[in-house]
Formats: structure tokens, sequence, C-alpha cells
């Protein structure tokens, strides 16, 4: 993930950036880093290992999407490489990502992280609110992550969004796909929290036009798609969307002012025949193109 | 699954009972036991493994329905456990498994079965007819499971619905999502024997209608979902219905008197993601709660 | 797959074949044949163990389709087993494959063949295009597969359609459900080159009516269909058609002149439940039957 | 597995016989057959595979030997195919094997029969005694298999041996790389039933000198292998032998009457990796160039 | 995991401990608890499914030992099922499981814990060193576990037997089979802060004769084992012992007063064929009836 | 791959390369690259995927070994990343290979070559051979790699050592752990062409003494250790050696003059666990080590 000259330039060497995404950083206008934590998962670890994947796996889609009729090529992307985070220690990992984001904000950068388990998002949304005040959050996921304690704890996978309200605020977060939680997360959220879009992305349009101009913080925990389209995934949900579902919702993003996003909660062992990266990549290559207009 | 004071009580044990379904005997009108047989299975057996799958993966689904507004946790619900069945000796088992289902009915419980393969249905039926005589069956499934014979058997998870027929006579069972089988038993079915829906759940409202105040048992082969829902199960079928499907159609039989229901044909070798057993612990959770309003 | 008098012939010994295609060679107007070849695929091998495991695993599903009303055992198939074919040498096994096809067309037989890779459909078509030179093809695919060179070759999987055209010319091809390819793929297709239709199957019915009485080439590249439904293949591309969408298109076929066929590119290793070799052998059944028709 | 004159004898097709067993059946003095049953197994299901995915995975091994310095090529072997045994009844399975030994011992061939669970060894072992009242068996495994009962059962995998003595007797019965059993079983055997050699393969140069000039019937149940030569079994049971010590006894054999024999108990759904097939074929390989001398 | 009178007693339930350790609490003295943590893992997390997998796993294997001569049946076991651990805060983890420990030595049983990631060992040994100020400790593993910190961190399955070692000084840890390290570490034991023997469990003998008549807690690091011989781990290490090299160096320990021990590091998801669990499973009853003595 | 000053330099950023490879290419005297190509492989394919495996999984090794007391990070290695191979066209890769290899050794680098299949040695070879006419070549194999055609073709993984051959001449090849081939193999090699040890590495102290001096190319093809130590591959052949062993005749060449070196036929997609490519990663280890003294 470094750049400048490379040793032995004269052969054909494959990149170890994901795919389209080997521009240099100074040129570069959005920054992808991996954030491979998944240390506050109660039940199946594993999105630690999405980002390499990811990245290995990415040769297997094309750069040009007929949906955006848009190529990765045309853009200038640069790739960073995973951040080495601890395990064990919660704070400390959340912190470095914080570092990176900021710091990405103040260049001037879009970034755009790949999971790891969905607290990595918390951070990120700190630091792009800290540069945006007025950020909203579109949040596509099958689970409300809105308990204010999860075990016993406050940082959790599962109430990442409940903790970006302590920051946000009423109004600002708009979920979609969303259809499992507890009975008081769902009554939380409809006493007016969080615009909660239940089971599928409905309503997309209307947010959309509503955040024209806005800055936008994109949060796509894959786990939104139904469990046979994307089963590689910690706590797969059935009954959800399916990638055209998933796709159209992107396209209707298309013109939002998107400041930062993440795509997160790929796990590749439940994951034995790829598809679930497979798709993760091609969401990852629209995800691009939608911010690179 | 025993119940009373257990020792230890001051310490945090994970229950190993199907989530939410914690209550004691006495006070629980539905009781859970597993039937692990896969006996008579030509293709791929492994079915015998699902209910304790379930129990240990149910951790990773909520207990609250938003598609009901209702909670396991405010039913009382008894898990039993699984009956040690006997492999070879095919008649021996389903007794076991009557001798279950009419003790519970004795008790005034409903029972829930959780299979092996379907056949496991069958006791568990004329267990029901003989408790309710006027009992009328909702089958879910790929297969018609209709044929007299099958390859010399009177008794196997190929004709579990004929001698279901044999039992309670014409247009007393109700099959939906049917898709595969032979000539002769679509024709069968078709002269009036059984109430057979080709392919989807076409007409399930209609049918819950003519159910309303008689005794249902509710039997759901989980291969009626498409094997892209539902890869882990022995005779995977092109073509089936998606989760919500399902549970639509589940919705559609909420106030009718369900006195028992079995979830059959998971077999989680055939499921490495394991996915399939997180739908089929989704599809017990509704059904459950289906039953206990 | 020889045929004649087997010994030990009053044992009920299992058969090697194609469920349902044990009739003898003489009195045979469809022969399958397999051509298990996937030497120039570069991202992820594999499709050359497809032939075996759909025998192996065709008698997990039934000979008669309730959408046809049709049964394999009315009518006479023989399964020719598979061509040895070199790997390395992509020359040597093209010739073989087109060496069999030849044989059969001469034969007045219509040849089905398993792939394998995509390429193997070449040699194939160019036969069938000897023996029908007004051939148009019907091919579903995700990919364009309109490549002019791919990695500097001009024989691989990324450019098998291309190839066809050098042969058959504009209008002859008509492709349906594609999603991935690059920017000049697509411009080159819409400059009336081929027909190609984006993401699904509509118009498959117009289409069908234009080809009412012409020698038909059928190529079903199984990517076509959704990761979800088919997972065991070397290049998933989400955002697929489902299983219902390829039975429906199927059938809109019936009745045209369908002079020979293929189904390519099941990757067995990437299909761990083996849903996708199941979806793959309801696909040969349901295409056996609209040819012998 | 049929013979004579096949259709399209010009084109070089791939075999289904096991490799090197391509002859027919009037010239072969050993002729190999499968019998897929695996119906009284408790634990993991899953042997009735193993036969035709040992056919298949065949191609990966040579058919030469250095350690005998033989080859399959210079025998001639028949490979009937894999009986078609019926699930649930347990004696019509166990009969249609009896027959088929009968028939080869009165056609005086040598059967070589490929499970499948252990059980189907015991017909075998009773046609051979039928043919010759002087047999022994050389038996290798991990498990005792002297059970009296299993579960309420008289024939089961877990008692075959037991079966085997109330036909042979005391003294009969040699094995070999025991490890598992009960308290019972293991004083049974000390007390003079069988020769029973705990956990490897020791004192088999003995036992082989004491059956020089007998007929003997070997069966290799393949977990007598360590599960990390042969992870791919029902029943696995650390502690056992390395391949090279079982090609050792093998040898050891060299020079007996080995009158039928048989491979057991390989479950390829346990065998990711496919090398518990590759060692399967390898037992196969040696065992048939044994035979051959 | 409860104890006195089940409902449906007079039904055969497939009880839900481990094999033969059904016992009441009261009347045992070994009390089998899981810890299924694996918070601090860097690499490949999952020993938190150990324990469930191996009470379910466990019916695969007898409860009699031919090494031992010596059966479970005949002990009484209790075993108390698996401690709810949290994520994401390691020191609240380590309390549940340091609770246990002291309550069940303050209540004269003996403590065998199932892992969960080896640091679990920690707060087990300190419970048991409180209890028995003359605990000697020994240590089967690949790695030496020596670390002063790991990446930052005190408290981490790669410094577990140094912050032992913090509890007892020199002289008390007894390390066996060590293959993997870093040079520091392997240069801080061998200046005489523990007793390691590199590679392979020479020397067990004489470790035992000088723990005769003292406590020694037993902690069983399974990846000491070859990765040929148990797969299923997070961090595999070439050039490992052999099943029967430990259950050797077991059979060295007979008569030792072994007052706790744990077996750690069984990690399923890596496990695809089953055999590590069967392995840990084995080794877990040697273990017991170790201790039953 | 690159180096120079990286972007983002104030992160800690995970590195690409192998662990502890990370010098720069001007400092290092080793250089690894990868050459995933397996065009040739007529049984299992796969090889392709090793060389980025085995850097990703890489991390779970200590650069330390105990059993050379010696480190990676003492050295100065250079990873340069995988050459970018076309399929279906042999001789087109192998030209970039022997591009490479002949660019290090001018650069008097000594490369350290992943694959691949066998194949990518004999341009690896050739160029060694053309730097050092008196090469002699260390081979460990399952297989003997000496047909002089196979299906046909001059160059194949089966007959990669017979092509080195016609370079190097009689007496220049040393093969250990052989045990698979056709009799003519093994009688070519007997003749006295090259020095064939049968099944296991005796005689590896003798050959190193007579190699003193003499430049050395050491290929390792991984199959040459027993499938239950390496199951990940292509043809896995049983009765091969363990990992000790391999480890104790590496050390044995320790103090040779190795100018190059290769480690192929780890195919990942068999190695369901990731044992073998934890493995293939130490040998690496180990190899790296001994060349770096």
């Amino acid at each position: 993930m470094q750049e400048n000259k490379p040793a032995l330039e004269e052969f054909d060497i494959t990149p170890s950036c994901f795919i389209g995404c080997d521009a240099g950083y100074d040129e570069s206008s959005i920054v992808i880093f991996g954030a491979p934590f998944d240390g506050t998962v109660t039940f199946r670890p594993g999105s630690r290992f999405a980002p390499a994947r990811m990245r290995n796996e990415s040769a297997g889609i094309e750069t040009y999407s007929p949906y955006q009729n848009a190529d990765l090529e045309d853009l200038s992307i640069y790739d960073a490489g995973d951040l080495d985070l601890p395990f064990g220690d919660t704070n400390r990992a959340l912190e470095q990502i914080s570092g990176m984001s900021k710091y990405l904000f103040k260049a001037e950068k879009r970034p755009v992280m790949i999971g790891g388990e969905h607290l990595v998002s918390l951070p990120a949304i700190r630091a792009a609110y800290i540069k945006y005040p007025d950020l909203h959050v579109v949040h596509f996921d099958a689970h409300t992550d809105l308990r204010d304690e999860y075990l016993g704890e406050k940082l959790s996978h599962a109430n990442v969004m409940r903790r970006a309200w302590d920051i946000l605020g009423d109004g600002r977060i708009h979920q979609f796909g969303i259809r499992s939680g507890t009975r008081e997360e769902f009554e939380w959220a409809d006493a007016g929290h969080t615009e909660l879009h239940r089971y599928n992305v409905g309503g997309i349009e209307e947010t959309a036009d509503t955040l024209d101009g806005k800055p936008v913080y994109l949060t796509i925990d894959l786990d939104v798609l139904d469990p046979s389209v994307f089963p590689g995934t910690g706590t797969p949900e059935a009954g959800g969307i399916m990638y055209n579902d998933l796709q159209r919702a992107l396209l209707a993003l298309r013109g939002l002012n998107i400041v930062a996003a993440d795509v997160v909660e790929l796990a590749p062992h439940y994951d034995a025949s790829g598809v679930s990266t497979a798709v993760a990549c091609k969401v990852m290559r629209e995800l691009l193109l939608l911010m690179g207009k």
C-alpha cells in the first residue's frame, strides 16, 4: 500500500490494493483504509478478516459499472491498507480509527473504511461530525443497533447507532432494511429519535430528497442483505433485501454529498463459496463510483 | 433440559434450551422436543443433527418479533430436549415420537417438534388426530411426499403425507409451495385427495379462512424455501419461496387453533455458513409466537 | 457410459449416467457429453469437475417436470460420458469438442454439452453453424464475454461470444441477464453486433417469436443466476436472476428448433452445500425436456 | 459399468470405473462392487457416498505401486458399479449384498467390496464362509465391533464382528489396531474369542504365518488409521496407525490366499480436503495388487 | 446442566452434558465448566465455540479407556455448563472464571475447565494457588506463552504463562512440547524461570517424579499436538507431538495430585472434519479418568 | 510490495509482505516472488492461490526459529509480490518467470519463488543453470516428475524434473521422499539419471556432504509431506514424511551454497483448516533462514 517508484517495475506485478484503486495518495480525493476489528462481537467473530479478503478477491469484478456507466479507472483512489489494531482493548482500537479519520478529513480526503464489526463506524462518524456538524447518517442494516447497553457494555456492535445518536441527536440517522431488535429499540426509534424504515429500502428516494446538499455519512452493514445473498456475516438475519434492492437504493443517493462511508460486517469464514466477498466488492465499487461523481 | 433448582445458580450459566424457552414444564402450554431421526433418507442424510444445532445457534436471533410485535419472553415454553432414537429400526423410532406426543396431548400441552426427516411428522400427526379427530394439516414443502411406496417402502420421508392421508382422508391436507414429485403424485393430489398449491403460497389466506376454529397441525418442511435461502437440507429443490413469503404465510395463519407443529429437514452439514440454521431458528420463533397467541 | 448387455444384469446397479438418460445410442436423438475443461480461467478454476458431479447428484431430482408436465423417462437420451481433455493446450482440447460435436450432428443427433468453462461452447457453436448456416445463439450469462482480446489471448472464457460473432456475424447472438463487462463491450454490443438484454430476461418472448423455425443453439452460463441461487461458479456476479426467472425464460423458448445446447460454468468446489449442482441438474432436466418436445 | 462395444468408441472418454479396473467381466478374476449403505450408523452417517467418490477420485493415484513393484494395468479387474440398496430396511440391504457375493463366489471370482458402513461386511463374510468353511478374517479397525447388542440392535456397525463370530467361532477373527470399545468387549475378546491386537499392527507377521494356505477374508475399516491420516470417517478415534503402518501390514499378508476383501467407512462429507478419499484409493490399489498376485 | 428431578423422566432424553458426566453436583468431586472466551486472540478467534461443540460431539467416543482400564461411568462428575462471559472487557470475563474456580475449591471440588483461549487458565491457576500455595503447573503447549507484553497488553493468550509465573515464581512451571516463541522467551525460560522442554514430551517421567505428592494444575493447550492431529485451533504450529505421545505423557502423570485442570484452544471453525473435536473429547476423557483415580 | 516513503507513515499499517521480509530491494540479498500458475494441472488446480494466501497467513508464525536459533528480522529480504501470469498459454507464463529469475541473478540476488504448480521450477532452474553451470538440484517431492511426456505434453507438472534433467544431465538431481510414479520413471531414475531416494529423506546427510561448496537449487514440492500434515495440495499421496522429517532434512543442508529455491504445490482450496498454509509458511521461514546464513 506504499507508493512512489517500486523496485522491479519492469515486471508485471499483481497490485495488492482494491481493484482500480492504485492511485497515489496526493492525487486522490478518496482514501480507502481497513479497520479489521471484531473484538466486541458476542456471537460469531471474523469480520477482522474482511479487508484483506476483499482486496484479494476484488480481481473477480470489473472496474466498470453498467448501472452507473462509470469506471473506477476514471477516478483517483488511494488504498492505504489496514490499520494494525489491538484486540482486547476496544478503546485503543477505536482511537486509532479516529486518528486516521481525522487525519484524512484534515487533508480534505473522503475516507472509505472497510470493517470489521459495525462498532468501527462510531469513531469515523464522530470524526465526520467534527468536520461537518450538520452531518446526517444513512444506515443500511438488518439490526437496529440502538440498545443503550448490551451485556453491560456501552460500546459494542449492538449499540453503535445509539452512540452515534448521542453525538448527532434526533432526526439525523436514517435507517433502512431494519428487521431485528428488541421491542424497546423499535419503540425508541419510533418515538422520533431515528427515521427507521422496516424490512426494506422503501422511502429512500424521499430521504434522499431531504438530504440534498447536506453532508452525509453512509454506513452499510452488509447484513442488511438477505442471508441468501450474503451468508458471510456474523449475525445473519432472514428476510433481508436482495442485491438489486441495495443497488437501487444506492443509485437513489446519487448527487448527495457523501463525505465518508463504510462497508462493514463481512465475515469471510462463513463464506465458503466466496459469494459474500464478491457481493461486498461490488457494493464497494458502486459506493466508490457514487462518491466519485 | 431439566428443571427445578440448579446447582451453582449464583453463576451466569448459558442455558442449553432454545432461546427464550426456559420456562418450567408445569407452567408451559407449549413443549418443544427434538426428534433427531433421518433413517429413511435415501439421498443426503444429516437432519438428525438439526435439533442440537438449532438450540446452539438460537442465541443469534432476538426473542422479539417485529412482525408480530410479540416476544418469546412473554410466553411460557418448556424445551424438553431430544428423544434418544434408535437407527436401523424405523418403527421403534416412530413409536417413541408417538409416545411423547400422546403424553403431551394428554397433559393438555401443545407439542412443537424439531426434526429430523419429514417422516417424524407421521406419529405426531397420528397422535394429534387421536386427540382431535377433525384435525387438518397445513403442509409447507417443496415435495409432494405423496408416493404410496418409495423404493418398496411404505414408511419414508417420501410418502409421509400419503400415510397422513391414510389417517385423515380427503380434504384435510393443505399443501403449499409444492414443486417436485412424480406425475402420479400430482395427479393423485389434483384428483381431490389433497389441496395442493403449486410453487408458492398463493391461496393461503383462503385456506386459513376455511380452517377457522378447527384444530390444525402445522408441518413445515423447510425445503419449501428456495435453496438460496435454505441450502442446508437433504434434497434441495430450486424454484422455492423466499423467507418473506413464508413469513407472510405464517402471519396469514394467525388466530387459527394450531394444536401442534413441527419444523423438519434442516441438515446442518450442508450449511457451511450457518444461514440455514439461522433461518430455521427464526421460523421456529415465529411459529412459537403464532401458537402462543 | 457404455451400452449393450452388461454383466451382472440380474442385480440392481446404480446407473452412472445423468438421471433418466440411460437409453442406447442408436435410439437416442439427444446425446449428452461432458467437456471438463477450464484451462483459460484466470480467476477461480474448477468447472472441470462439473460433469461428473452433476451425474452423481442428479439422483436428487425427479425425472418429471411439473412445469412442462413432461418426464425424462418418456424420452430417449444417451449419455456418452466425458471427453478426456488435455490441459495446458487449449487448441487440442477445443478440437476434441469440435470432433465430437460434428460427429453427432452428422449422425443427426442433437448434442447437449456439460461444461467446463464457457470457452467450450465455441467449437460446439462452430460445428452447429457448419450444419445449420442460419444458426442463432440464445445466450444466458452474467458477463458479456465480448472482449476481442483478454490478457493478450484471443481464446478464453472472456471472449467466447466475440469469437462466436466472428463466425455468425451481426444479429445472430441474443444475450440475456448481462450485468458485467467493460464499457467497450457494452458499447460494441449496443452498436448492433449482438442483441444484449441487461440484468434480466425481459424481452425473451419477443426474441423467441423472431426465432420461430430457425435453428437455435442455446448456451446457458449458469452464472446468469444470482450468486445466492448459484454460488458454485468461478466468477460470481451479484444482481442476477432467480431460478424461477430462468425457468420462465426456458418455457418461453418452447417450440423453437433447438439443435444443440450447453450448460456451463458450474464449479463444484465453491458449492459446499451442493445446491448449485442441484440447480444445474434441474436446469439440465428442463433443457432436455424442452428439446425433447 | 457395462461392457462390450461402447458407442462413440473413436473418442477418448473418461472411464467411470476405479482406475485401472476396466477389464471385462468374463476375463476378470477380481470383481469390485460398491455397497453404499450406512443405515445403522448412530453418530455421523455418510459412508454411503464412498464408492462413487472413490471411483471419481481414483484418477489422482498411479496404477503402479513401487511398494509391490506391480501395476493394476497388469491385472484383469472388473468394476461392477454400486448395488442400489434400500434405506430403512437393513435386512433387505444385507440380502442384496449377500446375493451379489454368492453369485461372484459361484463364478469363481474374488469379490472386493467398497462400503458403506462396516455392517456390509457381514453378508459378504457369510457368503465367503459358505464357500470356504475354514475361513479366517483379518480385521483392521479402531473399534472392537464386538458388542452383542447395540442400542437394542443385533445388526449394526457396532457389532458386525460379533455377528461374524457367531458364524465362524473362536480363533478365526484376527483384529489389529483396536483402541476403542467397552470394557466388556475387550474382556470378551481377551477370553479367547478373537485374536485382538491393541493400538497397532504388531504381530501381523506371526498371524500371517499361521494363515498360510488358508482362505482369508480381509476387512479394512479405514478408521484403523489415525484421524490425522483419515479424517473422513463417521467415528474418528485418536491414536491410530499411520499410512505406512497399514502399508507394511498389507505387505506382510503377501502370499496369503485372500478370497475376498472389503474397504469400509470412508465418509466423504467429513473429508473437505479429499485426502481421506486419496488414502482410501491407495489402500484399494495395494489391496487389489495383493490379491492379484 | 441443571439437576434434580427432570420433567418427562419416563422418556429417553439425550443428555446435554459431556458424555458420562451426568452425576449430581453434591455427589461429584470433579466439576466441569466451560469458559467460552477468546477476546484477546489476535490471529484466528473461535475457541469460544469449543465447550458446546465438545459436549455435542462427546457421544462419538466411549466412556471406557483401554489405556487406563477405567470408565467415566465409574466416577461421579458434574457438568455445570458454560459461564456466560462478556466480550470486549477482558477483566470482567476473567473475574467470573476466578469466581467459579474459587467457589469450587471452597466446596472441595476439583474444577476441570474447557476453554476458550489460553488466557482463561490464568484466573483458574490463581484460584488454585490461593487454595494450594505450593502449586505446580504442568503445561502442554506449542507456544512458550512467556512474553511480558504482547502488542502492548499484559493480559493475553500470548503471555498467560508469564502472568502465571508472576504468581508462582521460578521452578513451578513445567512446559512440554514447546516449539514456538521469540528468542527472548526461550532465553528467559532457559535462564531458570520455567522448566521448558522443547519439541516433545521427553522428560515427563522425571518431572512427574519430582511432583509426587504436590498439588498440580494441569493445563493442556491442545495446539501442543501436531496440526495434522489437531487442525482445529487458532494458531497451528507444525512439528508437534502425535496423539499417542500426549496419551503416554498423561499416563506418566498417574498418581499425581492433580487439583485442577483445563483443556484449551480448540477452535471448531477450523475443524471441518470434526477430528479435532474428537481428539479434544478423548483428551478430556483421559484427563478426567486420570483425576478420578 | 513497493518501497520508498509510504504515505500515511505515521499510522500503524499491516504490511502486505511475507512476515519479516519487509526490507528494501537494494539492501536485500534474497528476493521473494510469487509465480501463481497452475495451468497444466490435470487433477485438482488451485496452487495459483498459494502466494497470496501464504503472505496473508504468515502473521500466524513467529519470525524466530528455535531450530536454527535465527530470526528473519536479522536478515534483509525483499518481497517483490506476485508475477501477473497468463493462463492458457504455458510458454508465455514460463518466459515471465524466466525473465524475473535472470534479472535477479544478474543483480546478484538469490531468488526464492512461491508456486504455483511444480512446472514453475523449470524456468527458474534454467536461469540458475545459466548463472551456475555446475548447478545441482535438491528435490523434495512425493512424485518422480520424470515422465518424458504426459498426456502428450512435454511441459507439465508431471515431467518438470525430466525437463530439468534435459538441462543438467545425469547425477545432478537429488530426489527425496519419492513414493509415486510409473514403473518406467522409477527404472529410468534407477538407471543412474537421478539420485532417487524412495519414501523418506534417508541419505540426505551423505548427499549434503557431496554438495559442499557447489551451487544448489532447492525445490520443495510440499506434497512430499504426508497428506495428514499437508492436505492442501492438488495430488495428495499417502505415506509421506512428517514435518519434523522435513525440518531435519533442511537442517542437514545448512552450510550449503543454496543459490535459489522454491516452495510449490500448496493449493489453499483443499485446506479448509488452514494448517497446510501454516506448514508452508514455516517451511518458507526455515528455508529463508537456511539461505540467510
